[in-house]
């Protein structure tokens, strides 16, 4: 076992990060350094201060990260219409490079030699923040506790907490939850309990960000979204910075049952998962970003993005936004964005959201082209014909030669 | 202009294509033999046949090509998970290779030298249908009327009939709609009309197919689709032929309200195109088929597919479905398909379709190593650390040598 | 016809692109801009200008277009080591954007409403330079004589010469070689004769910039290539132009009986075509920009441009360098290249070019880690048995459940 | 240490494998079973018998798995010119998934719970040995000794020898070689010794298998490659098994000087490694399978093969060659490859292979259609015209409203 002087620990101020500070002093012997952030989840993090102050912590911190976490890390990976398994939007993994950045700079300015996490050995989040960590400071010596103690059970740690008097607060609705949750402002997720097995229904009572579309209202609502270079700056002419807008964007669609997903998806190391996730106003924002995108980017660059974009998501997925191969992917899809610019109107309605309208100073859209009436002569027919003369030359030829399509 | 013997025609009985076969005549002086197809359009096809005789059409033929369609063209396509630019199902593009097919084997049987068709020069199904027909019979000539002729106007057109003494049904409701409009067992398609400004929202009654989720049903609809090989072969346990499957699907769609969609696309031939378009059976079978896909497919099968497809969409859209490029993805895709069994249940509700549950004979899905219980040793949570280790090898390797990558 | 004011051509000085000058005024009464630009092909270029002048054309525009040509398009191609089709460096493809950008910007200065040149409606080069005029200057007439006129054959030339007095140089060695043949800084192609049979081998006598390897000097040529930011900078120590770089390389190149090949190859009309090429300082260049990446790059990043190199090669080969996928494309090589720095030592000898040694401040070789002797800790092997068992886990789950792979 | 009773040992025969034997059974208390493959390293294999007896070994596999290896591994890799990172053509990697399957066929006919093998921890082979065993049994154990134990000096190996008595053979040749080498019947491999330092050349005597380019004959040989869907079957005629076949080639090759390598490579641990490698035939084949794709590929046939080999390369230099992924993009390669038929005649001259011939009944290379000459109407070049004005036209609509590309 490695010599550890100093940890900074990415405490949520909960049952099982408190265990964590504690088991580090007792098991390493070192100073425990929190770091706690609000990046959305919807609970105060301030009381985090006092928690840690009583396990003996000196070092706290605590930041608002919403506008970063929205501005530097979500939009720049909606330019992508970033889904991953054709269905995720990622809410969880966005959220873990801004984590793991942040511990790397709160170890530079205490000198901690080493970062900590609560995330199990068997999920994607411990390799986010690992990978993370180790691509920002390659010196870094990571401690991930859920693989090393032996407290594998909830029994286990409740036992641990007597032991060693830590305060468990048994008012904590969020701990009484038969899931295991996540929450930023993407999104909130759930896993474990009953959706271990895919073939039983969520319960309705899990899903705490949106109502059922059942219970949505009877009349739709529409907003209209701006956009400038790919990013979304207004909510019906109203500008606001981008963490607001994305709040705002959450309860409109949670209002109107929007932004559910129940699915089976891949994990990076190696098994499949059953998880369940509300992302209402991401999936308001993919939708409209599409359409933006619909009027102003090119063809070939639309195909190229939407050919590239399972890759993206996949390295988000797995953790490594903190690379040079995610920059290199990000430097072609902000290229394509300058001419993004726009408004799109929305329809939310009982659990779906439609376009219904878009326009922009920077649109492709050429009516007199398009149109199905006269175009005086912006457009000449008979061109066609060449176009798909050539175009077949190869399989003419193919065919003259005796190939067999059918 | 080459000498022209006998023409088979794309003949939907409409005023359009009923002036071409006359326009054929006169111009080409040609024998013009007629081919209507019933792919679930929704209308009668057996009438075409007294219209056809009444312009002195002697070859008439008349096929019901539903099944076929949804088997050896809908299907396949769908076990791709298959969507152009992000939204679009390929309602219309799919069904244009059966046709070119069964024009050009209804050349073989009756010695025609040429196919005809009623698409204008400014849309992608001239190019698929000549496509097509080229990639099948090399030597085959194509004549496209709305390329050549001066009938550029439906006032031009209406004179032509008076002239020619066509009779024109001025009953048929669908000529009356401001909207062109197609319609297969996949989907029915809108174009022109007020949708050519991307900003107005398409009218409520333009709508065919689906009521709207407004007025659907205020209880859910559950249904169970079973999968064999990545195709769906029953609902509720009812086995049914393809075409019988997809027909229900739309039905089931259509009563609550699901697969309407308003986009902007891009066409092969250069230009955007607004379009709407109802898909309801396709749209719970997209969903359907990716939950299934989601406990039985290997992940990097799944990424691999997911990556190819844009391609895939691409190739149908632009009219390759007869192309070797095709068929070599097609294997690829079908190889990966022979695991995909199994059911899901899925939930119909006010426009939404969600998969709530899952199961197969074939699941990969674990629930002893997935589990957030004690899982007795399957999964070795110290495995993570070399894994993370070493995926951050050559990061750190790279930060120790200075690089940068905030 | 429409009407044609003022034509800018991209003129030779050849009989060909002179004929072109004439059958311009004379068919379209219009004036003649003549644009000749030497891009290296190892003709004199001044002597267009008389030719010019006798055939009556009053604007006469003569380029030295050399440093631009490989600063801005030959270095920029070969970040991102661009082959088409496994074999062709693509010596043609990379010099036509940049004469289009010089037709059109010729256009805008002389007010010309029309481009013309000499290339035929068969290959790709028609389409490399409209495509880039039709995308710089949306207005643009193309007149392209090849596709219009009937002197499709050489006896039909001369007789047009006679008549009309054109002066025609008997002399030329090029125009009695039975090789259609191009040539610019980077390559120079053959085609036609006795090429048009696949099966029979080129005469030795054709290749004119090389020597055969069994030519070549006994002993090797050893030189040390250096490099800033992905694109060469000097040979040797000496730093030089790009134009002068490239010029040099093929020097050493040809003298060693470098970069020829023979292919058939893909045209983007549709049909096979034969061509063989000396390309002897871009083989060199391919190379030792390959090693020097072989040290700087990520590994991620090295793959992620072998992914996207295919495509960025075809949208060159096919004309799209003014596009804004390309741009997309190469804001992602460019990225990729800031590391990429450092020098390649390479042995030339008899036809083959070898990269023998690389080194770099940027180098991420890390003999420490790489070491077979002991590496006082730098890795730990341990770690390999997490790395695998987590890699394995999809596929252990899969056989587990009687997925069989042989 | 969990419970091991007996083990399957891929066996060389030399000094490490042999202390492996003794090691296994020492330290697990198991009975150890040896497998030894002649796969064409050019040693003799029957004498690891005696050598393996002398250690006590009761069940002992020597097999000639040199035509299954080029047949089922080798040829179906060259279908689709496969080459990692442009450069390496996979020598190594490509044994590995044999070796494997074998391993695991052998412990079911002995009733071994145990693999074992002689690659060490930090490269690739230990990953291809594993990944493959684990696919293949998803129960199976592996011991790795290099991983585990503390000889991590050819000092203290030669110590162990000595206490347990292995004999040493002083005369073996390739013990004495600075270098680490791999051999078998694509290629062998250098790394380690002078190669450790990326600018140091290669020593000329390292190279075994090919003469130096300095040293091979001074008139260049010719040879005919006959293709059978996709496969060499044939040289000038003569057919041949795979295996003879490949080693005819490298005879070929290597007389010529053909087929040397020196590059540093990404293993799939993290690091950067320096490696050398001959592989005489392989290079001829390559360039061999490209010539005869070239004229009986279709296009965008041959384009997306371009397209997925980095990614296929990539999986079979990982390890995942049994793998569903793997074999989807088999079936796709292998659809391709029915038509690639015929002969290619090839120059091979001082290092430098040339492809001078091609034919093929299946060619599509039409020399009607591709002549400079009169081409009797096969094509009209008027067609270009609309080809390039549609490909042109959303580029033209971009510039039409003031996109800039310049």
């Amino acid at each position: 076992m490695s010599k550890i002087d100093k940890v900074v620990l990415a405490y949520s101020g909960g049952l099982d990060t408190s265990v964590i500070v504690r088991w580090l002093q007792d098991t390493y012997g070192c100073e425990v350094v929190t770091f706690t952030a609000d990046i959305g989840q919807g609970e105060e993090v301030e009381p985090a201060r006092a928690k840690a102050q009583a396990l003996g912590v000196k070092e706290i911190y605590i930041d608002d990260l919403r506008e970063e976490f929205v501005r530097d890390f979500v939009f720049p990976m909606f330019r992508a219409n970033t889904i991953y398994e054709g269905e995720y939007l990622l809410g969880t993994s966005i959220a873990r490079p801004l984590i793991a950045k942040r511990l790397i700079e709160i170890a530079n300015e205490t000198g901690a030699d080493t970062i900590s996490h609560g995330a199990t050995g068997k999920g994607n989040d411990q390799v986010r923040f690992e990978l993370g960590a180790y691509a920002l400071k390659p010196g870094i010596k990571v401690i991930a506790p859920w693989r090393e103690w032996d407290l594998t059970s909830r029994e286990k740690l409740m036992q641990y907490c007597e032991q060693h008097k830590i305060p468990v607060d048994f008012s904590n609705k969020k701990k009484k939850s038969p899931y295991s949750m996540d929450a930023n402002l993407l999104h909130i997720s759930y896993e474990g309990g009953v959706l271990e097995e895919p073939w039983a229904e969520a319960e309705e009572d899990m899903w705490r960000w949106s109502v059922s579309p059942e219970a949505a209202p009877d009349q739709p609502t529409y907003i209209t979204l701006a956009f400038e270079k790919g990013d979304p700056v207004a909510i019906d002419g109203e500008r606001m910075s981008p963490a607001t807008l994305l709040e705002k964007l959450n309860k409109l669609g949670g209002a109107n049952g929007i932004g559910r997903l129940d699915i089976v998806e891949n994990r990076y190391v190696g098994m499949k998962s059953r998880g369940c996730y509300e992302t209402p106003g991401g999936t308001i924002l993919m939708k409209a970003h599409r359409a933006i995108e619909s009027i102003t980017l090119d063809r070939e660059v639309a195909h190229l993005k939407d050919e590239l974009m399972p890759r993206y998501a996949k390295l988000i997925y797995n953790g490594y936004w903190w690379s040079p191969e995610r920059r290199m992917l990000q430097a072609a899809i902000d290229e394509s964005q300058a001419v993004v610019n726009g408004e799109v109107r929305l329809k939310l309605y009982k659990g779906s959201v439609s376009a219904v309208g878009r326009r922009s100073a920077d649109s492709l859209f050429d009516e007199r082209i398009a149109t199905f009436e006269d175009d005086a002569g912006a457009y000449n027919q008979k061109d066609a014909e060449g176009f798909i003369k050539l175009n077949a030359l190869r399989l003419r030829i193919a065919a003259g030669k005796g190939r067999d399509l059918i």
